[in-house]
């Protein structure tokens, strides 16, 4: 216990050793600092969050190591928080896309991180909000999170970010499918990358069509930039489209809208995690409801009575 | 409440009015019967489910009308729940698809209810499976759930299911997209329909091809059938898949898991629903978590004392 004193005393010292030490604890044993943690938030959330999502393939990573460069030059400090698909069947190259992130790796001012992905609630639904509140009580200017987009994970991600980032390719056929499916309609911002490569013009007029009169739930219509990472060409382009979306926002109060969500998710969040654990460590009422030995009714109010001890 | 419990004493003696104004409640107000619930849950979970699920236009409807005419051929009751997408852009034919299914509807060991996907936990997650465990009271020998296959919520039907069903048909190009983006692996059976149309045996190799040697969770490689609603076709080959798939289950207790997987999940959903519902009541908690003015980890603990107050 004094060993997570210390941690949270170094941690307000801005050093990042505890700074990565608690982003492992949040990972594998949350549970040690639990208690702690709200000790950490200063309740202000000033730091601006881009999520990034896309396929594999599509050059996230790429794009970011970029970003950070553009926002380094502006004097803002960074965090990432790269989500590692460890429970999809991507495959590739995902280690190899955070070593080329490193290139920032002597900068104080940047911190990159990728955690693991694990299914089902509790796992990357709780551990990716608390670690960017961690970076934002670190006082990032900017927090990246990147996930791979993979149907409903997109989601989650726009809904933690202040801006959200689709990187699509002129490879990536099946894009459009995926809009029309409905499930990219809350993205702030297309990034149509690779935007050297055949083909990018035809998606780019494609989306443009497509979307071209879509407003998200706010109200906003998405951006479409094009931008090749490995030309370096369309950042600036990308920078101010993220600037724009944000003085939307702060005109609209929408900033304001998606921090009180985020708070409410973050609490329900930590409610299931504290209600599971609690059932989990008494045991026998989940596996009674498990076996049908007491229906779910009946086991709620059991459970009540575990909870409430 | 004296109202509710002659409903309760109705659906015990097998009244359909009973059943059908129970189903209304769980939709719009549960909390009026959430006490009294277990009453009516023998715990023996004795239907046979399945989910049929499928992009709009598939033809879902016209499919489960004819597993409905062979199941009642075997002498079974059967009992539908099809669920609205009344939170998708899809549009169309939905309450058309409804009526083409009351060819049944003097039929009285068959029942068919649509019920709305209302957005969000405690709406499509709790009502579904709780109208279907009320099917299952009521004692049909099998439980058909139908749903828009958007995403996310094909998963959640399979897990509802013994037997998940995806419906295909060769206009749907983008299926095999789908698959490939592992959103579909957990499909039971993969239903072609209109195999009559151009299109129907490129698209079963294409499936055979990519689909043969994948198992899903429990080791089972999901069986692909050719069906022409139109013509009448399949309807006996479709039947001795589930039957096949069912065989398997049994064979491998996977029967027993899905069940006991399922318990679990109807507890935890009820336990989110009592928890907001108790929360919303006392109001000021959850204001102060959205304003910020107390953070989500202190908002636990005080939520906890109104929990258990």
């Amino acid at each position: 216990m004094e060993e997570i004193d210390k941690l949270l005393e170094d941690f307000k010292k801005r050093d990042r050793r505890a700074l990565s030490r608690l982003i492992t604890i949040i990972e594998n044993n949350f549970y040690k600092i639990q208690k702690k943690f709200y000790l950490l938030l200063d309740g202000t959330q000033k730091s601006y969050i881009i999520g990034v999502t896309g396929a594999p393939g599509a050059g996230k990573s790429s794009l970011i190591n970029l970003l950070i460069s553009a926002f380094r030059k502006e004097g803002k400090s960074v965090g990432v928080i790269a989500v590692d698909p460890t429970s999809h069947r991507t495959g590739g190259a995902f280690l190899g896309d955070r070593i080329r992130m490193q290139s920032h790796a002597l900068d104080k001012d940047v911190f990159i991180r990728s955690m693991g992905s694990r299914e089902g609630k509790g796992g990357l639904s709780l551990s990716t909000p608390l670690a960017v509140r961690l970076l934002d009580a670190y006082g990032f200017d900017i927090i990246m999170v990147e996930t791979v987009g993979i149907g409903q994970e997109d989601i989650e991600i726009f809904k933690l970010s202040d801006t959200g980032l689709l990187v699509v390719t002129p490879e990536s056929g099946d894009d459009i499918q995926l809009i029309k499916a409905g499930n990219l309609e809350e993205a702030d911002i297309i990034v149509i990358n690779k935007a050297d490569r055949e083909g990018a013009d035809r998606l780019y007029k494609e989306f443009k069509r497509e979307l071209g009169n879509v407003k998200n739930s706010y109200g906003f219509s998405p951006i479409i930039v094009k931008v090749s990472t490995v030309k370096k060409e369309g950042i600036s382009e990308l920078i101010e489209a993220i600037d724009i979306h944000k003085r939307f926002m702060e005109d609209n109060r929408v900033f304001e809208k998606k921090r009180r969500e985020r708070n409410l998710s973050l609490f329900y969040l930590l409610m299931d995690y504290t209600i599971r654990k609690t059932l989990r460590e008494e045991g026998i009422i989940l596996k009674d409801i498990e076996s049908g030995n007491i229906d779910p009714f009946t086991g709620v109010k059991k459970a009540m009575n575990v909870i409430c001890e």
